[in-house]
């Protein structure tokens, strides 16, 4: 059984491994401050062409619950789409951290900076105010949990309505190496200038776990320690973290491994319409989301893992199709096989 | 300047005030723990018909946030309402207390069984579970913040859908004084048959200030009294709300007070529409929310006070004008009069 | 059967009640925003003689408990005295809001400037730091648990240490009103020179409910009416608290009805020292803390409530007698003539 | 340089890391659900002789964050030693999830039956109650924070007085394997029978990362991996601990290269003490606590990394030294020719 369930499949790069095999016997300084963590975090500073504060953390749920606690005031609250990881899929770790997550509706999973002006706007009427969550933070991914991507144009409208508003501005990039990878009009080097932080996700992008989180500001920087520490969230044997890390950004490997799933994607979405399926949203990285009828979902999962998405109003559902930095040709050929199958009855 | 503005603008009715004057220079035991607080307890259990297990508490943001905490656990959530005070005009207190609030869209303000029920499917699908908040408890308005009233059918089958799954059903009762002198299906004593808990509001029907809460499940209620001293919800002279409440409830003088109020709508309902102006809500109790053009408001506010309630989509503006157990005759009258007059212009 | 056993167990002091009644009938707006609220917080301003901000809110626990929530960050914590109210009976209150209270032994109710730096130092050393929590805040009582008093030495020494190492100095004054009459060497003009955020009492000191929540810097009191709200402590009927607090403070009756109070406190000192005994903490202010032998606190108690405070390692018990505002020539006479009956047997 | 600063200063043991390899390439469904996860669970329950239920974390401080939220009400606090890793390490984990830890003076890092029975006891008293947290669980580690361990005898009585009194016995064994290999008279068979949580620490124990959880009740388990997810302590791909607690458990290699490292540890015990240097607590496993002279730790410092772990009242510093699977022979001959230079000089 071949499995295009989730991009979390497999260990990790057989670079990343090579490295913990040849450090396994060294001795290290726990917590994150040894040298193998200075290091990574000195090459992604050379990636996001910025002198950004970074912490490397075991898991994107947390990542995110740590950053938000971190940032806001216990009466504040982050504005975020309703199709968001932190409103849907967190198990109320943010609302546990004391926070009320204000959702937007949410096409394609993105939120605009008009419906950010139009919150902190009814924020302020009178018979609002402090009866009600004021808002100080907006949270977006990128790639979205729907697989579409913000451009240049729209994370730039999200900043510079947070500028406006003092409001900090968090993009969660759990998958942020499959929207570099996928044509997307924003380097890696383009989000300090469109965001105060940024996670960048290797869970899903080639590690065995971990996520960097990069803070723009100094001010928002400043004890995060302590809150990781205290969420449970600083690991002892930090370099774990900064080796994985250090293996993707010293070269290219982060955006290079991503590259082989987005070409991955990229054949599935050909075949997919080819066969004549439709997909529920127009994705450009390594998310596909096909509309199957019963009978073509209940063939493929003869032979291949895949998850169901949702249903849409008119009954049909949707899949998801997730290709990855380890997926390899002879999985896509074989899911382009069964796809001509499929026509042909 | 009259005010309708809303139904806590006056200090308590003169039985109330004349308890507390005679009782002034009286010494007892603090906490609630005094004979003045046992029988308002008991006064109210007759009303009730049960052998509730009752707690005093100065407000009611306090009380919704101290039940709801005190009955789910960390990870469990609060189906409520969009309209929910909890969900609206806490600022967060629901949250802050680490409990998600799940939100269902409510037409009038008012929820229905099926909405509870598609919650739950929903939270037990393969890819909900335990990465989702777990629905346990309803929490419901009588009347809404809308001024509308659930009726005995419509609480009786969210009780059924909450037993069948296992959730606690709550309901606010801040102004069910006045849903009980509506004309409302439901008797007091009806209610321990319909809930697991129940808050009876004093602050807008008579009292200086205190809630009443009421847990019909002797499970529920263990412990309590450490909650609401860990709230700071446990007042040290806890005799004055007794006193209060035992005034309210010796006699009549809860639904008798509100019936006043009801009264003083029926009048302005009949006043608001023979101006020919529409309501956006159809409310049987104290609340009123008549859409008004912009002249006529403007009028009205030269001599009334009154607030807005939200824009309708068409940009027409619905207010919000409020009777209570303090309104007058006169004011009610002077209402009327100035409803004519703009009938005129 | 007369009771010693608080200094809450009566209602409020006529002049206060008086306002309660004149203004019984009007209308006001609420949430702390009438015209009773900001003239009370006026007048309390003059006696500080400091443009405090000031909020009122109903209870001691939550006013202590929404003050450090507000000041703090997630990972910090608040330096206590081990007998501190916040340390002790609260019910983890500070705890329920996320934060660590750091205590220090207490000889007195007392702790020093001296412990607040050894806690700091602690703190700093490489071992601590971010695996601990941050010292951030003093909490310290006036009077304090034991009765006992700082003087202004001893609080400016307490306010230089914060100053030094950037820590709020919160002072806890839920009987201050008694260190005010007791002949301590602190107006009440002196408080804004020595901490950054005071609470003066009002349920101690002759009001229904109450506490004045007093900044003296700006920064701390920004948005801490969002906090208010979201911990169920900002009062509908906002009015209540500033018409108490305007009759307490429009003249000089909170002092002078604290110095009744010193005056039947210093009656009973020298009465239980005539009969012999002894007491635990040498205080000054409405608390008395003698130690009674099981012989004599059996025969007082046939006809006063005093209550237990601690039992001494030699096995004696310590019992505590607060006199209060409302306190009464006879019922402190009726004690003495116990007494002396006591040391006839 | 040679570190003996802790006992996470290297990667995993060889076996482990054969695993890792071998696997890298397979697909697996995440979040702990996967076959190796369920093997591993397998395992560990024939060592513990026990149907527990077991949940892999990645922290310890997030295993205990987790345990305490889960098993306790809001209105509830853990009794733990003063030195405990809860009370001291843990950057406040325990209260930011809003629960108080109640310490006990504890010789040696342990604590007693009697010790908690007074707890409990005050707690009970007519002053206490509902105005102090209630004891609701009791913590230690075996070995404690200080070396030492608790004897069978200890745990039983520690586990008598939880069963009498309704709480919750949980025994950090983030050094677990250690202990087991100390001669101490508990085999891992005997802890369901002395507790009802239970940790089996991986980190310090030979792997890259991780805790077992085991609940020997099943009451204690429900809805763990709710509690699990939201505090982001489920990791992704789940396997990954599951794989290191299969290799660790599918044999006798946990207690096998603990064993290696009390080897070690009982060579520096007697270099120490031929050198003539006292210890600080009398400990049986991994860790070391040698009182040494200023002069000692300076020339000792120049080859070899350890920690200061406390000053005596007598000004004298303890130090602490660790061995762990990891140490090697000739580590161990470095550190036993310096201590005998050092005697020498």
């Amino acid at each position: 059984m071949i499995s295009f369930a989730s991009d979390y499949l497999e260990g990790c790069l057989p670079e990343v491994l090579q490295r913990l095999i040849e450090t396994n016997a060294e001795q290290s300084v726990g917590y994150g401050e040894d040298e193998y963590c200075r290091s990574a975090r000195e090459a992604i500073r050379r990636h996001l062409d910025c002198e950004a504060d970074i912490h490397f953390v075991v898991g994107g749920t947390m990542a995110n619950a740590m950053v938000i606690r971190h940032v806001l005031l216990p009466h504040q609250g982050v504005i975020a789409p309703e199709s968001g990881h932190i409103a849907v899929h967190e198990t109320g770790a943010i609302e546990a951290g004391g926070h009320k997550v204000l959702t937007c509706p949410a096409a394609n999973g993105k939120i605009t900076a008009a419906q950010v002006e139009a919150v902190v706007q009814a924020h302020r009427s009178d018979f609002a105010r402090e009866h009600t969550v004021q808002p100080a933070m907006v949270y977006v991914s990128q790639p979205t949990e729907c697989g579409t991507l913000y451009t240049k144009e729209e994370l730039g409208a999200l900043h510079a309505v947070c500028e406006q508003h003092g409001l900090t501005f968090y993009i969660d990039g759990a998958r942020l190496a499959y929207a570099l990878a996928s044509g997307s009009d924003l380097l890696l080097s383009d989000y300090p200038r469109v965001c105060h932080v940024l996670s960048l996700g290797g869970t899903k992008c080639g590690l065995l776990m971990g996520e960097a989180i990069c803070f723009f500001r100094k001010t928002l920087a400043g004890d995060f320690r302590y809150v990781m520490k205290q969420s449970g969230g600083m690991l002892a044997k930090g370099r774990l973290l900064g080796l994985q890390f250090l293996a993707l950004f010293e070269n290219d490997l982060y955006v290079r491994a991503a590259g082989k799933a987005i070409g991955c994607a990229d054949r599935l979405r050909r075949a997919f319409s080819a066969a004549g399926f439709d997909f529920a949203f127009s994705t450009g990285a390594n998310q596909l989301f096909p509309v199957l009828p019963p009978a073509a979902a209940k063939q493929l999962k003869t032979q291949f893992d895949f998850e169901p998405w949702q249903t849409l109003p008119d009954g049909r559902v949707v899949w998801r199709f997730c290709t990855s930095w380890a997926t390899t040709e002879s999985q896509v050929a074989a899911l382009e096989d069964a796809l001509l199958t499929i026509v042909d009855t």
